[in-house]
């Protein structure tokens, strides 16, 4: 390590610790909250009161993009080039857009109201997602200060969204259409966590989505169950029959071919999984059940991680209210959804599910299937892949009690869903890593998010770091 | 035949059928429809009106009884003692409350303004219940006639409801509060119809019911598909697993014991139905359906009539609105009845039911199963029995061209559901039979509900014939 230690990153982040708190406690008594039309205007001032701040910080382009769909909810564009012709090129992902403050009564102190209590950063979005987004800033002038450097060593694009929290709908849009600019070598998502406060670790992969609706048509209108039933197929019953088929004894999915291509997990992989200190009983209060379920020969991380799934989502159909109402009902419908991992392909899973209902229902019967939208790639970073390497080692050291020593042992994890980072991957072209350091206990979507401080210093430490790693400098 | 031609029965109601058509008519104008509570006034116009036709018949007895739940919606009771001491006691059902005439603008007259047109009586309640109670007043006074009887060959008893077309809410406590007074040998009811204009038939039996609701619980709330999917139960799932085995591949239900005392179709029954001129194609057009599919082994009669079912009438949970949400959800839920042929015990098909589930859910998934009411136990009289032989006697004799010559051969049909039959057949303990002469393009419950005038009359035939044959005279 070449860095003049009084100029090291771990001392730099600390001396401008507490103006980073009051810069990031103005920015949260922004009230972005994309999913309230009355809070279009408080997005706008938040994405100009970052672009201010990112020309502060030094970078040379800044620039506010418009969202598609005239909601007005725009997301910041910042680009500093290394200098170097040969430094790679890397895009920071974060949005700083908010879930709304309700029900302001459950919090302690007020959601746009910014309090630090025990080393903890009370507000919305402190750690969804402005807090991790913001220590990038931090990070950068550590990593200028520590090498002396007047830009960064690599190329440096910042793309921050302001519809994250409304599902991202015109964010691929936004990505294509400034594809060029947003170039890279890799992607770094700051919108995830780490295992737990005791555990560094990094996300490697999300799952991705299909979603679909099944329409089964019997009666052209309901008719007597007396007069008719027992003589004339039953739209309900014949959705059931297709639906519990859907999975097979060991709960794998039915559908021709679903697996076929699937990454399967290395065995490496599943024993770094299980080193993980997961508490079933404590998993089980999450997930609001009473008993972990599911494909057969798999732990339950691995099954919400690196497994496909078919889910019903939805169902309904004939006399859903008071009382009984004795008909054979005319309709019956069905929302289900895929989680696909690495391998899988989209258009194959929906052509599989497409062939399965042809093969499985009977002739007798009507019935459609409709797509929503074209789906979610899942994205996968292969455990060896250099990008995912130095962001380790930058977590490592961060985490390590001497930033030049011995590092932490860093864990993997995957994440059971996905937003907007299988659109980077695939609009970008780029693999995706992750640099998150939120705790499972911050409370994103809950009252009284929150946010340790330490962890977002140990951010903005590891995004130092990792700038000079991916440089090729250590 | 004893009876004087003078006198015969025929010629009686040949006479008469003017002044019948246009008493008729003044009932049929009394908009008494129980379903509206802006008409509780006109129903019980309507069982005044009755009251005081059968005292201007003879019937000496002759009272209006309230009805349960202080609705308003009297039914009326009449009784004409034979005199003699041996004469077996029968008890005609029907009922004078009738449909909304809604929507009118569908009528080529107004609903309750009676029109004759081409032998056709246009009128709501015409058919269904009016007209085929109303015959019953012609047919004692032909029976009286013919015979020269100053009261009837049997004990007659009438029970004309109030609110049948409101689903018969307080029908079965009427009749036990009243069982003393309704004690009778025999049922026959007044309100069905037989096969086709061509084809004289009565009903034999009519199916039970049994309607329950399974609930299925899976979270304590909905979680997210992305963190928890493919790892916990979800209560559709289950759900579908569940239904889905509701029945086997021959369709046949598969809950424990289910056919287990079932009355089996004779082999002349089979034989019988297999006479009715049924058309499948016009069949299927009334069933709304595209296809004739049921228990494997019988007809598509035999399976409406004879056999039982199970149906799943209504199935909801989780997401059922616009767009895909990618949930584990919390609930799931379906209303499911029972069909139930003779031989089957309404409790036995509970307990089975409930055990069914219990063997079937898997331990770790919270289930509840209730049922609406009680049930309605199915009801059948044998094709041996003598009051069923003594309506096709009088049936035969009404259409053939000669009552006192060759009978028209009479064949045998039932019913799919059931109404108060069920409740008549078990308070009052006696069989239940069918004198019901309505065409099935009568247009029950439908705008331009008609009646053929000369069924009308051939019902009034009937039911004089109908009390000199179980007297015991022929």
């Amino acid at each position: 390590m070449s860095t003049d230690s009084t100029f090291a990153v771990r001392a730099f982040v600390e001396q401008n610790s507490a103006g980073f708190v009051e810069d990031l406690k103005s920015w949260l008594r922004i009230p972005s909250v994309s999913g309230d039309p009355d809070r279009v205007g408080d997005v706008r001032a938040s994405a100009e009161w970052l672009a201010a701040k990112l020309r502060a910080t030094g970078f040379p382009t800044v620039e506010i993009w418009e969202s598609g769909g005239g909601r007005g909810l725009p997301s910041v564009f910042a680009e500093w080039p290394s200098g170097d012709p040969d430094a790679p090129t890397v895009a920071v992902y974060g949005h700083h857009d908010v879930q709304p403050g309700t029900p302001v009564e459950l919090w302690d102190t007020a959601p746009f109201d910014p309090q630090v209590r025990d080393g903890r950063l009370f507000a919305r979005g402190a750690s969804d997602d402005k807090g991790q987004l913001f220590f990038h800033l931090l990070g950068v002038r550590a990593h200028l200060a520590a090498t002396g450097r007047t830009a960064p060593a690599v190329n440096l694009k910042l793309i921050v969204e302001g519809e994250e929290e409304s599902g991202s709908p015109h964010f691929a849009a936004l990505l294509r259409e400034h594809a060029e600019r947003l170039a890279c070598d890799v992607v770094v998502v700051s919108d995830t966590g780490m295992w737990d406060r005791h555990t560094p670790s990094t996300v490697t992969g999300m799952r991705g989505l299909l979603a679909a609706q099944i329409d089964v048509r019997g009666p052209s209108g309901d008719v007597h169950s007396g007069s008719f039933g027992g003589a004339i197929p039953n739209p309900i019953t014949e959705l059931v029959r297709l639906l519990a088929g859907l999975h097979d004894a060991d709960r794998r999915v039915t559908l021709p071919g679903f697996y076929d291509g699937v990454v399967e997990l290395g065995a490496t992989e599943r024993q770094l999984f299980a080193k993980l200190p997961f508490d079933e009983a404590r998993w089980l209060r999450t997930a609001k059940s009473r008993a972990a379920v599911g494909e057969a020969g798999f732990s339950t991380l691995e099954r919400v991680w690196a497994r496909p799934t078919a889910e019903i989502n939805g169902i309904w159909g004939g006399h859903t209210g008071h009382g009984s109402k004795t008909i054979v009902p005319s309709e019956a419908h069905a929302k289900i959804s895929f989680r696909l991992v690495a391998g899988q392909d989209l258009a194959q899973v929906r052509e599989a599910l497409e062939s399965w209902l042809a093969e499985r229902v009977p002739e007798w019967i009507e019935y459609s299937v409709s797509f929503e939208g074209h789906g979610v790639r899942p994205c996968l970073t292969p455990l060896d892949h250099p990008a995912l390497n130095s962001v380790t080692c930058a977590l490592g050291r961060a985490f390590a009690d001497d930033p030049d020593g011995e590092p932490r042992e860093v864990l993997y994890t995957r994440e059971g869903g996905s937003g907007p980072e299988a659109d980077l991957q695939e609009v970008l072209g780029a693999p995706v890593v992750f640099l998150g350091l939120s705790l499972p206990e911050d409370g994103w979507h809950a009252p009284n998010e929150r946010v340790e401080v330490a962890n977002l210093l140990k951010g903005a430490e590891a995004a130092a770091y990792l700038w000079e790693d991916l440089a090729g400098n250590k």
